[in-house]
């Protein structure tokens, strides 16, 4: 089956995005995380300095989902910068539909976010995977990338909720 | 003794920043990995759109280091944005030398990131740190922080050097 990657649009793509977010939510077992709207997608992705990048997997009308649906993965990334090694690259979240998997789409959208960030000068690409991930540990690895938490122990540090708003109320005043 | 934590400026600062960054890749010993001089600090962090931004902690000329520096500490970090919760911020480094450790700067510096990602409407304030640097750990477990590695079995996965090209390299022609 012929698949087609091309950067998110904002009027076509957003809530197309927005479904699938939630779909690899659901997937990684954490729904209720989910708290955002395809209209901050549209204002935050699409504006002068946007925050984030999309890339879409689009399929011919003819091999549509059951639903009905043409884009069918999406790889959401964001520029980031390390203070050791300059420009750098964040897939925050790589997806695509179960019944198009196993057909090169995740492949394809993993290596076009790489050839991005390549054209971008950025040196590395990153990204966090869930232990229990099996397959999609599993699929990084073959592509050569590093487990920095198995290689070097490194852990993810997470402020939010109360715990940010205590520690932004304790920052010293002039 | 007294500290000030301001923003970073471009002229000033980075020779200063430049050489922490080297003395906290000493520290977490990979000291081998800086590939960043001062100069594209200045250029990549106090441009039209920063790709990142810097506070420092600073002590009266009385209470200078042996080496005479005034700029004993700095907080370096970055803009990014969650697909779940929209924007987020990254604390990339955050050290303070040995000589001024045990004050509170470490402490001021990590409050004065999180009041400034609230005050940018950011939602997480995220970093990473090694398994061995118990030190770091607690500090950050004793503000509140969560430890995803831990909790959720969060798993850092990076692509750089020749697995990044093959990758690129990979990306579907139109």
């Amino acid at each position: 089956m012929s698949f087609k990657i091309r950067a998110a649009r904002k009027e076509e793509d957003c809530k197309d995005i927005s479904r699938m977010i939630l779909e690899l939510a659901v997937y990684v077992k954490m729904p209720d995380q989910v708290k955002i709207s395809h209209e901050e997608l549209e204002r935050d992705g699409f504006c002068q300095n946007p925050f984030f990048e999309c890339l879409v997997a689009e399929v011919p009308e003819e091999h549509k989902s059951k639903e009905g649906f043409t884009v069918v993965g999406y790889a959401f990334y964001i520029y980031t910068y390390s203070s050791w090694k300059g420009r750098t690259i964040y897939l925050d979240d790589l997806y695509v539909m179960p019944e198009f998997r196993g057909r090169g789409i995740g492949k394809g959208l993993l290596s076009s976010v790489a050839e991005v960030g390549k054209q971008k000068q950025c040196v590395r690409l990153q990204l966090s995977v869930l232990d229990w991930n099996t397959p999609s540990r599993d699929f990084y690895a073959a592509k050569g990338a590093q487990d920095l938490t198995v290689s070097e122990g490194l852990h993810f540090i997470r402020f939010d909720g109360q715990s940010l708003d205590n520690l932004a109320n304790e920052a010293p005043k002039d």
